[in-house]
């Protein structure tokens, strides 16, 4: 998809599109779409990261928490979206031993009640033996720092979807 | 269910009882979660309103784009969300003759053309007859003041989500 199709999108096949780069938060590219026209994948992906940083502490929070957990229990339940399956599939997490399924279960449990968000990993960066090694690092960060590191995640998570969208066409014009 | 009961909730349940309070934006609800303790109905909903207030107009244009058409496409399609489908055939807009679609869906895309974003009613505030009367009208408001009343509407259409979900229980504690 090139950039020029990107700037022809009504905000409905906008949000259709674009909706789920920042997981479960199609108001945030309802809102992207005020800023047309894009110039390339990086413009497209400035104005994301710009309303993420603009929002209150809380609006940052809330975007953590429209996230799933890892190997939680939407992904038992089949009710991930579409994106949240492939790349915790790509990193192992659907196929889990019941021993490591408890092991990370216990570990986002211990991470939501220290931060009052879940654990967020652009998990296509890692693999299944990474995954609760930095879980344990980060329960021991401190609130304020961990809420950069988390969102600095939902960034990478972010900047990856949008390359899936727009792939090798994301030139600039 | 009485405050109490609110209060208690972790994020997880918070979101998934509250998260479309306001249409498709459980980033919202996600986010006022961080503002518990709630003493009364009136006092969570100051809180989803604050968070409206509080947004840049793109993120206020965004709200408004996560809506779906009155009597559009995805009723048509069957893909409204639950509260959304109850409320466009309380006021008989699932009922309407081909005529009576047709001129909504011309109004509905002019509307789209000059503001941006879609038609917002309380439609359990009105009716068939008065929902293309009002659109009509709608359609000659300058940007600004448009954008204030459509934001209106998404803050009458949560309240009465809100009252749905609380009940008579929601006495103050």
């Amino acid at each position: 998809m090139n950039m020029e199709k990107v700037n022809s999108m009504d905000f409905g096949e906008f949000v259709d599109v674009f909706g789920n780069v920042i997981e479960r938060c199609p108001l945030i590219a309802a809102a992207v779409w005020s800023q047309r026209p894009f110039f390339d994948l990086e413009d497209l992906e400035k104005h994301f990261f710009a309303f993420i940083d603009a929002l209150p502490q809380s609006g940052q929070e809330g975007i953590l928490r429209c996230h799933p957990d890892l190997a939680g229990r939407e992904q038992q339940r089949g009710t991930l979206t579409a994106e949240s399956q492939r790349e915790q599939s790509s990193a192992g997490l659907t196929s889990l031993s019941a021993e490591e399924r408890q092991q990370l279960e216990k570990l986002n449990a211990q991470y939501r009640a220290r931060f009052g968000f879940p654990f967020v990993l652009a998990a296509r960066l890692s693999d299944r033996a990474a995954v609760p090694r930095e879980l344990e690092r980060r329960l021991h960060c401190q609130p304020a720092q961990e809420l950069r590191t988390a969102l600095g995640e939902v960034k990478k998570i972010g900047h990856l979807r949008l390359v899936d969208l727009l792939g090798a066409d994301s030139s600039r014009l």
